[in-house]
């Protein structure tokens, strides 16, 4: 590719784009290629756009528009005494999809992990400390069930040792649809452990 | 997210970006909102001048920057003598670092397929028809081993009927570490049918 140095830098700022199969490259640059001049000035507008009109919230740290209010923190139709604590954006869209929750957020902004070098100043864990007050009733920790997700989990707990307010996290168990054939060892004695009066 | 119209605009943009799985539309999305301007403005210019400067090439249709030459047709490095015909541009990528060819291409565009409505009108066998002559030994077709591949390649051949040209295609058979007893059964039968004297 030698002799084609505008498809190379092309090729070299989609590498950078996370989820994007290596394998994949080739095709999504045809892709670009092959969309009309207008499009493709579109689709960079959208994303100039979205990185001068999009902030994250001071209280609860999730997107907002630059000129509007947070669509959660100034919500009328919420309970702003509950904070769901999330990793990422996408957790707490996962969250919201599932129709299940109408209180707050808050965004931690990732999850521990000293191996990457994510450490709990990387996370908006003191923002969530400071925003506490006695308004609020309780924090619902939503955090990934991994190694990360759960230090960070313990983390979160121990920063707010000092708040008199109830913590509680997701229920862990057999998720819906699943088999008890094909669930892991570890899911099912925490479905157990965990058992409900029926 | 009727709140956020700046991040849905951005979605919807990134929604038509093939090979980007919906599960990863909001962690791309947070990619672009978590770099400096600086570098989505690179992005961006990447992009645009892609779309700009590259071209295809008037002889094999293949990629090439609008203000210099192919690199294919163009290099004295290459047996003209022989053309390669794939249906797109990532395929001849996959050919180019195989390292086994060292002849010309001719990009079709895509394979024959009625049901998504490519029709011969669709790819450049017209192109390829209109470029060969006295020099040219060899057309070697190399479409993939789809319905739509092997349609396009009787396609091709029929085209070049009236050209006194060798045509072949690509040898099938038992892939470069697989084993056969987990090798299917048409490329098990290919492989046999088309043997070859040890």
């Amino acid at each position: 590719m030698d002799g084609l140095p505008t498809l190379v830098q092309l090729l070299r700022q989609l590498q950078r784009v996370p989820y994007l199969a290596s394998k994949n490259l080739q095709r999504v640059a045809q892709h670009f290629l092959t969309l009309e001049e207008p499009q493709v000035a579109a689709f960079c507008q959208a994303l100039l756009e979205a990185k001068r009109n999009l902030v994250t919230c001071s209280t609860c740290c999730a997107w907002q528009e630059r000129s509007g209010h947070c669509i959660f923190c100034n919500s009328p139709k919420r309970d702003h005494a509950t904070i769901c604590v999330v990793e990422t954006w996408h957790d707490l869209c996962a969250i919201e999809r599932s129709g299940g929750y109408h209180g707050d957020y808050h965004v931690l902004g990732g999850a521990l992990c000293p191996l990457e070098g994510v450490g709990p100043d990387d996370l908006t864990v003191e923002v969530l400390v400071g925003r506490i007050g006695p308004i609020h009733k309780e924090v619902v920790l939503a955090m990934n069930q991994t190694p990360e997700g759960e230090a960070t989990a313990t983390y979160v707990v121990r920063s707010l040792r000092d708040k008199e307010i109830l913590i509680t996290r997701l229920a862990q168990g057999v998720p819906a649809g699943g088999s008890l054939e094909y669930t892991d060892r570890l899911t099912l004695c925490k479905a157990l452990s965990e058992r409900k009066v029926y």
